[in-house]
């Protein structure tokens, strides 16, 4: 089955221990996109301005994604964010955040969009990703990203779409932010009860949790040597995630499972290199030999201890 | 196999969220051999004051732990932590330190204990760490925790314990203390490069690293509701670990990896409440029920992506 997804398509301006780069491709719906069309067709729905480079575009079309949903502003400028990394890099700080043409993004989905089985809201206004849903035909898993901003200026709307998603996708501070509680599965389970039947609490380095109503897994981070640039490797993990869910069209707990597994190696990909770049040459026998590299992470067999 | 640990046995006033303790059984060397009782004899060689409740040297006993090796010095006094949680229970103060009959800690060992085929050098001073070490006779399995304030304060007699071991505990954030590394990874290798064949990095909540000469396993945390008291769950964890490695002596890729586990959840269960309390009566049907949680909490199944 096929995504839509509707989100930022952005420049990201990086500063890293690994050096400088300006003009990087990024926002959330494009590292989405390019890390799910390893695994299902992609629909995008997003805003840039005039200064967006068409190669990008048709980057984005060499991973088979429809980039028909992308409107073009004439005059107006790409979002743009800057940030800087510390020598830890798992610390970063928004140096600049210039939202451009999307302040006034207001996303309308053709018909074909609309009825599109699965719906990705990236990270944007809550009220944005209501109207979104309010378009969709009869979608058959909607699962949703947030952050911090919303959740401490606009949560009222914020709560009215985490009632109407099937999945969540959350990092563990933001949990704690959106509960009120410290301790994260006391946290899910709140998330849970107020609609997601499916919750995935992003941990870094540390890997990710998935909840489902009668069991929770815990998927491993890749200890990596080298982190280049983690940014977007949050919407690569759900791009991958998602991404492995649609292709299988099946949300068993096995299933989704392995699509947690799917996203860690999306993400622990998409951090090697800059933006994107590590995602541009990155093929399926190596996804599935890290998909490998997971499992021996995480393997360890039962037997009896007494 | 059995294990000879050589370490604190301390009294502990705790101040958590779950309400206050006073006059607490504690200690690293307690802590690690009621863990590692449950797979194999244990020998400990500590001190205490004559302010020591002998119901707990009874409560070891029970426990089948030889306390032929803890001093009691007439007219000293145990040593006493006395510490604060806070709300976010991964955080606590140290309120105050009483060293007493611990300042002066000269471990001797006896004939016996010198011929233990497997050493746990617990949290002391390295010097008294490289003194044990000298006693000991031929040892199959040396192993050693430390602490932040020995990395900060005795770095030469450190590094000197740590080229002598077989297998080290720590934690991260002591790993980038101790290598000036801020990546764990690199961190571990360079620990690895300096002696010790296993390294396990503890993180908490987060699980554990375990790394060996050509792999590396990322053991989950447990996800738990309620943790009353983390205090000496990293040297329970120790116990866990080192009494399955002890009880199979062998020291292969899947034991060790079952080790992490075997300590993992002795850690899992000693937070459940204040002190050894939980401890006291676990069974060996409740260790492996526990088990077998871990492992459907970090299973998932390979099978072609593609």
């Amino acid at each position: 089955m096929s995504i839509l997804v509707v989100g930022s398509v952005a420049y990201d301006n990086l500063d890293t221990p690994h050096g400088k780069r300006d003009d990087v491709l990024g926002g959330a719906a494009t590292h989405f996109s390019t890390a799910a069309s390893f695994f299902t067709p992609v629909h995008v729905v997003g805003v840039v301005g005039s200064d967006f480079d068409n190669a990008h575009l048709e980057f984005l079309m060499s991973k088979g994604i429809d980039v028909s949903g992308i409107k073009v502003v004439e005059g107006g400028k790409t979002f743009r964010w800057t940030g800087k990394y510390f020598d830890d890099i798992n610390h970063r700080e928004t140096l600049d955040t210039q939202l451009g043409v999307f302040a006034t993004f207001d996303p309308e989905l053709s018909e074909q969009h609309a009825e599109e089985p699965f719906l990705f809201l990236a990270n944007i206004h809550p009220s944005l990703q209501l109207k979104v849903l309010d378009q969709m035909k009869e979608p058959k898993l909607v699962a949703m990203d947030t952050m911090n901003l919303w959740i401490d200026t606009t949560r009222e709307d914020l709560q009215k779409v985490i009632e109407r998603v099937d999945m969540m996708f959350i990092n563990d501070e933001e949990a704690r932010m959106l509960t009120g509680d410290l301790n994260v599965s006391v946290a899910a389970k709140k998330i849970m009860s107020w609609g997601p039947k499916v919750l995935v609490i992003k941990r870094g380095e540390y890997g990710a949790l998935l909840y489902t109503e009668d069991s929770v897994f815990a998927a491993p981070g890749l200890p990596l040597s080298d982190v280049v640039d983690p940014t977007g490797a949050g919407d690569t993990f759900a791009g991958g995630f998602l991404g492995y869910v649609a292709k299988t069209g099946d949300i068993s707990k096995a299933t989704l499972r392995r699509a947690v597994i799917c996203g860690s190696v999306m993400a622990s990909f998409q951090v090697e290199d800059f933006g994107l770049d590590r995602l541009r040459e990155l093929t399926t026998q190596e996804i599935d030999k890290r998909f490998g590299i997971f499992k021996e992470l995480a393997h360890f067999e039962a037997a009896p201890l007494f």
